[in-house]
């Protein structure tokens, strides 16, 4: 397979830990980024140590060194990759398609609690960026440079990464693009572009982080020991390292998957009203029947019935340890008549973080080869596993 | 994806559960199949089950009839897919290249236990069967319309599968091969081909069975925590449901895997002496740093080094109760600099060749995308992954 260059539109934690991650991978060259004030682009591959470290400043929680001197950014806001349920999402108000998606790109950083460090802060202190009031259009005037789209934005209003979508079609783009999303109701709104997408020759993974995305696509192999599949158990646990000071937007959005309150209810509620929810629990919040992407996902690619598949976990605000482990189980019936359960086990050691970008990107590349082959349209992370 | 057609060189037990489980996938379309002494061919697709009650009495162990009323195949012969030390390998000794393979064919069914019931058994046996002396040449005639072809055949020499390939080169097909191989070092065999198998348009996917194959696969997902890789470590095992009488080949195919054994001296043991060896070791025999391509196939794809791969596991010749869990460990180091072992463990009940079909199967169709994409060449199943 030849190179794949991509960009990375959004420059908080995941699109930060991304463009860090990439390098450890081969075949991957990072062309362009973007966040609300800036954009770099260098066809031959942006300098990432560089960008990072000028970045830094953007990343509020620490920063503390990491082995290999780069800076970890905060833990969460890829566990809560379309939050954006955070007071902030009130800046994203205005409509992307006209204003190149700055006021977007700010509710990325705001809502998952990445704090801006002021003036000339994000890309445009690097050495790469160029100061832009239309981030989202310089990149798509690129593309043609451009193999694959990282979308590193959080999905604030259900059709914000539709609509991105929909601006890459617009501009004729063919190539991929990838987002992070975790809700079910998202794929069908992504499907209702498929047309335009195909039309330009989009090939679209959509919900391609931890979960959906990693565990998804350990659902649909670990599904192979059976031709029909009866249950599919998603199970997380998430330990915030960061504290919940960082993790507001994250924990809001999680709070809407409780019993008793919704997206609108969760959106309402003071922060005051979130400390004392999360002090009722001590801090530990237990989710059941959460309305995740996994379900549509692995219906799509043949895998089980969305209403066989169930996605819950814990959330432990006030630790860094995972409150426990999270686990994919797939129940099913061999050829052969037997009746088994497969499991698929993360390391209590393995961060949410380490579990999104990883398969983001191995995604992103599975999702060219596809793009390459003609395949175009919205495609969910099992659907890019070997074609079980 | 649009359908794919395929086709299975041979009918043992391999050759019939895909057959059979390929009717539980979408997308699939089986056109040809071959044994020693017949062909079938049907553009439009053919009829398993007729095929299937046809050619039933092929198959020695049994025939118990399971729950869909189709007739289960000895379990072993895809354990043992690249087995052929049983003394029945002396059958293979003229060369496929000339004869068209019947005689390779003829050891695929002897090799693995599967014995033959004389005169008009086998495909011919069946409505759509025609016999013919040349069954591999007569699927590479109609390869315009096969987009893959499985080769359910055991490896019998080192380089018995490479040159099975080779011959479809040499016709200039262009399309998929799939094996179930297992040694490491066909794989190089497969490579010193790979020149002439992309000039053809031949995307060969190699070792696409249980192991390597889909414990391949669920290593290489399960290493996406990580950047670094440390240790794979693949344990399997495998209860002999069809009794160690119809398992002569596979037995003596992994007592070269035992300590102070190697592929010439099983080969060289008489039957006497295998039983005797079995006896002392009450039928369960434990394997320990095989020569499993599972190492070079995980090294190819970028997932670790082949050294840092080990495979063992435990085969009870006795009872069909798995004597061990079959288990994937990796242990690696996140880009934050944790360090954690994630698993992936089979239940049970799981029989080995439920693990071997619907992945070969999975890969099969993965590896056309490959093709049509214009990824010509050798590639082992963890690069048909996402490319993570």
């Amino acid at each position: 397979m030849d190179d794949v260059t991509f960009a990375v539109l959004g420059t908080g934690g995941i699109g930060r830990r991304t463009l860090d991650v990439s390098r450890h991978k081969e075949g991957l060259t990072p062309v362009a980024a973007c966040d609300r004030d800036g954009v770099a682009v260098d066809e031959e591959g942006l300098d990432v140590a560089e960008l990072l470290d000028a970045t830094e400043g953007n990343v509020a929680s620490g920063p503390e060194e990491s082995a290999d001197g780069t800076t970890p950014a905060t833990p969460t806001d890829d566990y809560a990759s379309d939050g954006g349920l955070a007071s902030s999402a009130s800046e994203t108000s205005s409509d992307p398609r006209s204003d190149g998606g700055a006021a977007a790109v700010e509710g990325s950083t705001a809502s998952d609690g990445v704090k801006q460090t002021g003036e000339g802060a994000g890309i445009v202190a690097s050495d790469q960026g160029e100061p832009t009031e239309t981030p989202i259009d310089d990149v798509i005037a690129e593309s043609d440079a451009i193999d694959a789209v990282l979308i590193a934005l959080p999905n604030l209003e259900h059709d914000f990464i539709p609509r991105i979508a929909e601006r890459f079609a617009d501009a004729g783009y063919e190539g991929v693009l990838v987002d992070v999303l975790k809700r079910s109701r998202v794929i069908g709104m992504l499907d209702d572009r498929a047309e335009a997408l195909e039309d330009s020759g989009i090939t679209f993974v959509c919900g391609a982080g931890a979960t959906p995305g990693f565990l998804t696509g350990a659902a649909a192999l670990t599904a192979q020991s059976f031709v029909e599949v009866e249950e599919v158990e998603i199970w997380w646990g998430v330990g915030l390292k960061s504290g919940y000071e960082d993790n507001r937007g994250t924990v809001r959005e999680d709070i809407a998957h409780l019993d008793g309150y919704d997206v609108q209810t969760a959106r309402e509620m003071s922060d005051e009203e979130i400390e004392d929810l999360v002090d009722e629990h001590d801090g530990v919040l237990e989710f059941r029947d959460m309305e995740h992407a996994d379900d549509v996902l692995l219906e799509r690619a043949g895998i089980c019935d969305a209403d066989d598949v169930t996605v819950g976990g814990v959330l432990d605000v006030r630790s860094d340890e995972k409150p426990t482990t999270t686990t994919v189980r797939v129940t099913g019936r061999t050829f052969d008549g037997e009746r088994g359960t497969n499991t698929f086990e993360l390391d209590d050691a393995t961060s949410m973080e380490a579990n999104v970008n990883g398969p983001a990107l191995g995604y992103l590349k599975a999702a060219v080869l596809r793009n390459r082959a003609g395949d175009y349209g919205v495609y969910g992370p099992a659907e890019i596993m070997p074609s079980f």
